[in-house]
C-alpha cells in the first residue's frame, strides 16, 4: 500500500461544521475554537461564510471574527463566499483566501444560490478578477460532484467540464465536494484519479460527509487516486442546511487519528484535537459523532489509558 | 480500482452483537431476528455462543435457539465455542459449523479463557479432531490479531506463526479479528496480504469492530488485499465483554450499502436489513450506531425518499 508521507487537512467546522446547529456561538467562542485549532498546528481553516446573514445566522459574525484573527493572517484562513458581494465584504475584513462554492447539479445551485452552474461559472470568472486584482487567493468548490439531493448522479463528463472551465482560470485549489454523503470509495477514486491525471499540476481537496459511514474510506480512495488535501471538521459536525438530509462532515480527529496510524503525517497535535473537540462538545451542550473523541485514541505501547 | 464481484457478510449480531447489551433477548426474539436475516439472504450467520452460561448470560439460551433453527441447517449457522466442552453441547444440538476463538496475545487470552496461546494452540488440535469425527466444520478466529487492550502492538510474526498451526490442521475458515477497533488500513492490507500470499488457496475472513471509526477503510483494505468475506454486526451492534473500551461491530447495513455501492454484489436484500435492524433498535429499546439506518439508503434516482 503506496501512501504518501504528507496530508495536509483544512477544518471546516467554523463555516460547514456550525451551519446546522441550532445554538449560534459568540465570536469569543468562535476565536476560542479557532485559536485552539491553530494552536494544535491544523494548517488551513475555514472559518465563517460571507452570505446573507438572513440565510445563514450562525454565520452572521464572521466579518468580527476575522477582526479578532488578524495576528493569524500568516495561516491559511479561509472564508467561503457564495458571489461576488461576499468576496468584497471578506476583502473589507482582510481576509486572504476565499473559497468560492457552487453546485455541479443546475437544481441545487438554483436552491443554494438562485443561479444555474453555467451562471456560476461565469460569475467565478467576476469573482476571479476581483481576486487577482486585490490578490486574494480563490478557492473554489464544486458541491454535489458525487451526487444531488434533487437529481441524483451528476455525470462524470459534466464534472469534467466544470473542472476544466475553473482550472482555465488557475484556482489556489480546486474541492470537489460530497455535499450530501452518498460518494463511494470505487467512484471516489475513478472521478478524481480521471481528473488528476489530466491536470497532475494542479491542487485538488476533496470534501466528504460521513452520512452513511463511508468517510473514512473515501479518504483512503481518495489519497490512492493522489490527493493530499481533505476538508474535514472538528467533533464531525456539519451539513449543509439547503441539501435534505446532510449529516455531519467527516470528523478531523478521526481521520488524522487513522492517518497518524498509518504513519501519514498532517502536523497535527491530535492530544490537541481531542481537546478542543471535548470543549466544542460542552459548548455546544450534545454528544458529537466523533469516535476517537468517545473512544480515546490507539496508543500501542499504552492501550489501556492509566 | 481493482474489486471482486462478489463478498460474503457473515453476520455476528446474535453473537458478539449481543454480548454487551442490558436486555437478555428471548428465544422468540432471537429466532425471529435470524429468520428475518436468512430471508433477508444472508449467507452466513454466528448464531450465539456456547460458553458458560454464568460468564454470558445472554448466549445462555443458545441451545434451545438452535433447536428452533433446525429447519435451516443447509444454511451456515455458526456459533461461537471458546472450548472442547462447547464444542460437545453444540454437537448436541446439531450444530454442523463452530467457530473456535482464542487470543493472539497471552494476557488477552488469559483474561478471556484462562489459557496461554500455546495451550488454545494445543485446544485447537483436540477440538479439530473432535469436529473431523463428528463431520463439523471447524472455523477458527483470532482474537486481537491487529492489537491487544493489554498489551498493545501484536507482533506480525506471532500472527503468521499462530495462522502457520491452524492452517496445518485445515480449518474451514481463518478469522483475524480486531478485537478493540485499533487496526488502520495500512496495518489490515500489510498483514491480511502477507498471510494471502503465504496461502493463497486457503479461506481468510476478517473481523472489525468501528471503535475509531475506521471500520469500513478496514473492509476496503481487506477487500485490496484479497479478502472475499467478512463479519459484520446488524446495526452496528457487539462488543467483546472481557476487552476494556470495546465497542460496536462494523455495521452489516453500512458495509452492504458500501458494497453495493461500488457493484460488488452480496446477495443480500438491503431494504431487508434495514427493516431488520429498525426491529432490533425497537426490541432494544435504543438507537444504534448504525448510519444507513438513520440515513436510508441511497438511490441515484430518487434521491429524496418520496
Amino acid at each position: 500500500m503506496n501512501l504518501p508521507e504528507t496530508v495536509t487537512i483544512n477544518d471546516v467546522m467554523l463555516r460547514d461544521g456550525l451551519q446546522l446547529e441550532d445554538k449560534i456561538l459568540s465570536v469569543d467562542e468562535k476565536n476560542d475554537l479557532a485559536i485552539r485549532l491553530i494552536e494544535a498546528n491544523v494548517k488551513t481553516l475555514e472559518v465563517g461564510s460571507f452570505v446573507h446573514p438572513k440565510l445563514v445566522e450562525q454565520m452572521s459574525n464572521t466579518g468580527e471574527l476575522f477582526d479578532r484573527l488578524k495576528k493569524y493572517e500568516a495561516m491559511n484562513l479561509i472564508t467561503l463566499i457564495p458571489n461576488l458581494k461576499g468576496a468584497q465584504r471578506a476583502a473589507n475584513h482582510g481576509v486572504s483566501q476565499l473559497n468560492f462554492v457552487f453546485s455541479a447539479s443546475n437544481t441545487h445551485n438554483l436552491q443554494n444560490v438562485r443561479q444555474t452552474t453555467e451562471e456560476s461559472l461565469l460569475h467565478f470568472e467576476t469573482i476571479k478578477d476581483f481576486c487577482d486584482e486585490h490578490n486574494i487567493k480563490l478557492d473554489v468548490s464544486i458541491a454535489t460532484s458525487f451526487g444531488c439531493p434533487f437529481e441524483g448522479e451528476v455525470a462524470e463528463e459534466r464534472i469534467h467540464f466544470i473542472v476544466k472551465r475553473i482550472i482555465d482560470r488557475k484556482p489556489n485549489t480546486l474541492t470537489l465536494a460530497d455535499t450530501i454523503g452518498v460518494a463511494n470509495p470505487k467512484q471516489v477514486y475513478q472521478l478524481t484519479s480521471s481528473i488528476i491525471n489530466l491536470y497532475p499540476n494542479e491542487r485538488f481537496n476533496l470534501h466528504f460527509h460521513d452520512t452513511r459511514g463511508m468517510g473514512l474510506a473515501n479518504i483512503l480512495a481518495g489519497i490512492k487516486a493522489g490527493v493530499r488535501s481533505f476538508d474535514t471538521s472538528l467533533g464531525g459536525l456539519g451539513g449543509c442546511p439547503f441539501a435534505p438530509g446532510a449529516t455531519g462532515n467527516v470528523c478531523t480527529e478521526d481521520v488524522v487519528h487513522m492517518l497518524h496510524s498509518m504513519g501519514i503525517d498532517t502536523g497535527i497535535n491530535l492530544d490537541d484535537l481531542i481537546t478542543t473537540s471535548a470543549i466544542l462538545r460542552d459548548i455546544l451542550g450534545h454528544e458529537l459523532s466523533s469516535s476517537v473523541l468517545k473512544a480515546g485514541k490507539y496508543n500501542r505501547k499504552y492501550p489501556i489509558p492509566q
